[in-house]
This record gives structure tokens, C-alpha cells and sequence, in this order.
């Protein structure tokens, strides 16, 4: 069943939680959020990163802290009792281009962990003539 | 359980017929790849989409069909017995530049389909100061 109005409601906190810990750059917190083994991939804007280590790895290297962004749209979907997509929208302030970030949520038993993530900067204009995927 | 290898079986043979499919520009199959209901999302390139039916018209919107592509590394993560990951890299004919496509897919009364695809070009340099997600 799709949507079973407590698990959105779950995952949306969860969202929410992930948002904050990325406003304030908080580490270990955003570690937790990723299920920590090797199957766990997120493509970030400018890198692929295969596994909860590279990803810890990467985070740690950044300098800073996230800049401010705005939440433009966010879409909950829950796949059942065990797995959910947050798809959302973003803007960073002083920028104009979109942002996209694409999670995938799975219940283990450590509690919701995210299991794959996208992030990306729309390009300028729609592809009307070079298909993608 | 992550990754039962019979399923792992499945949803790889799903993934090569996808990419034969986007290949031919065959718009009905890439059409039934995807869960037909207003709960699909699609981010390309350079377009975010909401539902199967807005994805269905950018489909026939644009011209041409994809340029050929090569995939460079390819992930399956199964999350149990209905949901699974699809996320790989691949690299246009003709361009230096490095394409990721993410699928989420979820088993349903019409078979496996695709819910969420996040599909984008890299960044030219990995964003070290400027984390995104």
C-alpha cells in the first residue's frame, strides 16, 4: 500500500531531522541517518561515492558547513511498510539554480536508514533533444 | 534482508531492458517501466517531473532519441522482497562528461515498476566546500 498516513508522517520527520542536521553540518548525526555498510551509494554534485565509508570520508573533507537552502517542494512516498522515497526541490541562497536531492529510505533494525541518495544541480534549459534516462 | 540474489537476478535483467528500451527511444515500454499513478517522480537533466503522465508527455515532447550511452559501473541493491535500487554511471558518446541515473523500483500488481529516477550530469569538480545533500 502506498502512503500509510503514519509512515509518511514518519519519514517526513525524518526529513525534516536530515534537513537540520545538514543546516548545521553535524557529522555524526548525518553518518546516522546513512545505513552504515557498503551497498549504501549517494551521488553528490560534483562526486559518486560507493559505501557508508566513503560517504563518512567525504563529508569530513568538505570544508564548511552547507550553505542555507530553501525546501522549493518535497514529495513523501511510502513503498509499504519497509522502504519510502523523499524527492525534493532546493535553492540555496544567492543562487538561482534548482537542486534536486532524491533519498531512499529503507527500515532496518537501527531504525529508518537511508540507503541511496542523488543529489544534483538541474542543468540551465530542459534536455528537449538529448534524452537522458 | 539486503540483496536475495534471485531478486538481484530480476531487477538487473529490468535495468538491461531499460537501457535497451531508452536506446530504441521505444516510448510505450519506457512508459510501462514507469508506476503509473500521480506518486512517480522523475528528475532529468534538465527537468523535474510529477507524476507518470507529465513524464509520459516530456517523453513525446522531446526529439530525437537518447544519444547511445555506455554504462560505466552499475549498482542492484535489493531491500527485501519489494523494493530495490538501481543507481549506475554512464558516459555519452561523444562526451567526457559523467551521467548518473538512480531508479527506485517497487514490486506492485502489474510487476516491478519504477517510482522515483533521479537522472543528472556531475559537476565538472567535486564540490569540497559546498555540500548539497
Amino acid at each position: 500500500m502506498l502512503n500509510p498516513p503514519a509512515l509518511v508522517a514518519t519519514i517526513t520527520a525524518l526529513s525534516d531531522a536530515y534537513e537540520t542536521a545538514l543546516g548545521e553540518n553535524a557529522l555524526t548525526t548525518l553518518d546516522a541517518f546513512f545505513y552504515e555498510g557498503p551497498e549504501t551509494v549517494r551521488y553528490g554534485v560534483g562526486e559518486n561515492l560507493y559505501g557508508a565509508e566513503e560517504i563518512a570520508e567525504f563529508r569530513r573533507a568538505r570544508t564548511g558547513g552547507s550553505p542555507p537552502r530553501r525546501i522549493l517542494k518535497r514529495v513523501v512516498t511510502v513503498l509499504g511498510d519497509t522502504a519510502a522515497v523523499v524527492s525534493l526541490e532546493f535553492q540555496r541562497e544567492g543562487s538561482p539554480r534548482i537542486g534536486r536531492q532524491m533519498q531512499t529510505w529503507m527500515l532496518t533494525d537501527q531504525g529508518w536508514k537511508i540507503i541511496a541518495a542523488h543529489v544534483s544541480l538541474m542543468a540551465e534549459a530542459p534536455e528537449t533533444s538529448h534524452p537522458a534516462g
